[in-house]
């Protein structure tokens, strides 16, 4: 039975808007449009609204509703299941790459990996329920939208998720300060893989460090020796874009 | 003649407070610690501020003063100039990379930066004075204290900059959407090189694209077709250290 989730969001922005109106994974309940602003003047954004109803407004009316954060003159307000609880065998695929967020705490990183990783060509995104930023409006807001199309799976156990994708035949490597690990670099990322980042305090639990066939790491050379996590997924992901179009 | 800066910036968490106190660069003007906190059980700090007047407060003290932004309880208050306008001449030098910033004007992007390039190797970040985001308290904060060791050259002219680089032998490399540029990958960034990023909406301005010598762009994979800038810096530089560990 597929949980019902009645949360109200936001999307906010000309990019994020163009998105969910793109899609039909939500329920738009209302489109909000400032008067004269960005989105009004926006072509594709006119295009895509026509078939809905829309409440445009004055500036006053405008900002008292929506006051936080930069909106670019539309705010979308939807219902529906951003995250999934299952994920697919993808059998007979290719390159898959599957990107697994251990604790990761913070809903700016959160949203700023979302983003990387749809730019990146990741098929999903995979975190535990608990210990883990939840989604919020700031987390969906740094995405970009990108929080549409990429499919998020939060699952119950991370270890029992990844000992599923072992079986489905991908291999895990996990990203992780060790002077024993391989060079990011050193590592092939091509077929079927997931890549497992830790929480910037504490890096990956060790029960998570257990199920990875292949740690890497990504020496640092300057002084101050802390890379942000969103950061290192960037890092990583394009390196294995990088021997994907290589090849 | 060199400009007196007499702006006291504050300096907060373990990682940022050891990076200053290790420095020469800044005069400390007071060191503040909350009683039983996090930095005053810390062996590193507890050493390094041996020589210096040192203020304990208690909690109630403590978060009425510094109440901002997550401190591990330290805050450290300190003047100097965090920038600097000439840069020097890297004669001899083997390896030298640099980045130019044209016209970032978010200061979690700018500090994002400083702490990646920082992490990767990088010899100092140019950035004109007008239009960029100003260094602020957010920029050191989320520098993590890279802002200590790192070069940041504020200049008046970037093309000027550049032009100056070029005498002295660097190849000048931007970072831009455009079907005819090379993919990131392709371009060799040893030896002497800067490389150019421009602001997130506008990309670089044209005298700046002017002064490359080569454009290089990072494909987008995804359905939303924009990259942070701070995260396309970090696959950037760190496909530069591939580069330089391979060889």
């Amino acid at each position: 039975m597929k949980k019902s989730n009645n949360q109200i969001y936001s999307c906010r922005g000309i990019n994020s808007a163009l998105a969910l109106l793109e899609s039909d994974r939500f329920i738009v309940n209302s489109i909000n449009i400032l008067k004269g602003g960005r989105a009004d003047k926006e072509g594709r954004v006119i295009n895509l609204i026509r078939d809905h109803h829309v409440s445009f407004f004055n500036k006053d009316e405008y900002y008292k509703r929506f006051s936080e954060g930069r909106t670019q003159g539309i705010v979308i307000e939807f219902t529906g299941n951003i995250t999934r609880s299952t994920f697919p065998t993808y059998k007979g695929a290719d390159n898959v790459c599957l990107l697994a967020l251990d604790q990761i705490e913070d809903p700016q990183n959160f949203g700023q990996i979302i983003r990387t990783a749809d730019c990146a060509g990741i098929d999903g995104i995979i975190f535990p329920k608990h210990h883990s930023a939840p989604i919020t409006q700031a987390s969906l807001q740094v995405s970009q939208g990108a929080f549409v199309n990429m499919p998020l799976f939060e699952i119950t156990n991370l270890s029992q998720g990844l000992a599923e994708l072992k079986k489905n035949d991908f291999w895990i490597i996990g990203i992780e300060n060790s002077i024993d690990a391989a060079s990011w670099h050193e590592i092939d990322y091509s077929g079927k893989a997931v890549i497992v980042v830790g929480s910037e305090g504490k890096g990956m639990r060790k029960k998570t460090m257990g199920s990875c066939d292949f740690i890497a790491t990504i020496p640092m050379q300057g002084k101050t020796s802390s890379l942000n996590v969103s950061a290192a997924v960037s890092a990583i992901l394009f390196e294995r874009q990088r021997q994907l179009q290589k090849d």
